[in-house]
């Protein structure tokens, strides 16, 4: 089950640095990419920043419509991951990244973009633009507006995988080496 | 041993999003903090983000010497992490974190911040001067102008953390709880 993260927690969902998916959609165009460079910029209300290359489909829906998804993937998904990491949406013709992978999504309350099934966390984002920040370094900043999890994983303000291998985060480091979220350890 | 990391790897020390310490030094002071916040943000010349509130100590050095290291601790050093992440250097009088908490250091190569021994990375940074992100976000820009780690768990360009867990990097979440860097997975 889905749950609602509260805004306030949201930075949580991104604050042990997993890789993470962006998704948009615009005019009826969507896609959605890897983006191993995404960071929690502030606490309430909950900002982030994501490196996003010129180059990028995705780049090019999210500065239409403006909104755009962060879907942190697991375990079970680096293919998937790695995937849509390394094709371009702009390649696909008649067609998208989803149907061309079989991806299933479902819809985000607050904007528009498509979430991606089988994440374990979504973060529903409003572009802030900084037109020097996107030109000079790739590097957009947005508002979080709403924040989802899978409870198996993720509840009352706290990740807890035990028992979930599968549904770990991962962390990208190149060339389709990851490393999963590991055990947890109290300081 | 210490290895010089070559500067079109650098961002790997980072691209997995461990939690790190931001150490700065000038005209004679100098402080540690750590910051969850930090990211890649380019490859060659490498450059990164990271974010640093208005409040910290650190920062009022930085922005005094425009340089500062990243340290990426380890498991084995969640309790220091936790310690000069939880207290203000600016608290200290006539000592400093160091001194206080018993932490050796060594000397970085291209600028004057101290470096943590005990992390197993380490990359030294010029602050690419950016006051709107800065005044507005918190958000300090850096170029990484050299980068070493312990090659017991990095080299050729890659993180091997086997048969290492107290050498494992370290992924804070809140209130001290971390992730400790779990399993290699190839996608």
């Amino acid at each position: 089950m889905r749950l609602n993260v509260e805004l306030s927690k949201a930075y949580r969902l991104l604050n042990h640095g997993p890789t993470i998916l962006v998704s948009a959609r615009y005019n009826g165009k969507q896609n959605i990419m890897a983006a191993a460079w995404a960071c929690a910029l502030d606490f309430d209300p909950p900002k982030i920043t994501v490196v996003i290359d010129k180059s990028a489909y995705t780049r090019e829906l999210i500065e239409a419509s403006t909104t755009f998804a962060i879907n942190v993937p697991c375990v079970a998904q680096v293919d998937i991951v790695r995937k849509v990491g390394t094709t371009s949406g702009r390649d696909l013709v008649e067609t998208d990244k989803f149907s061309e992978y079989g991806l299933e999504t479902f819809s985000a309350t607050e904007i528009d973009a498509p979430l991606l099934k089988g994440c374990v966390a979504w973060l529903e984002c409003k572009l802030i633009p900084e037109p020097h920040n996107q030109n000079t370094y790739d590097l957009f900043i947005a508002e979080v507006v709403a924040a989802h999890a899978d409870e198996r994983v993720f509840s009352d303000g706290h990740w807890h995988f035990e028992g979930h291998d599968e549904l770990r985060t991962i962390h990208h480091i190149a060339g389709g080496a990851f490393f999963a979220t590991g055990v947890a350890i109290q300081a």
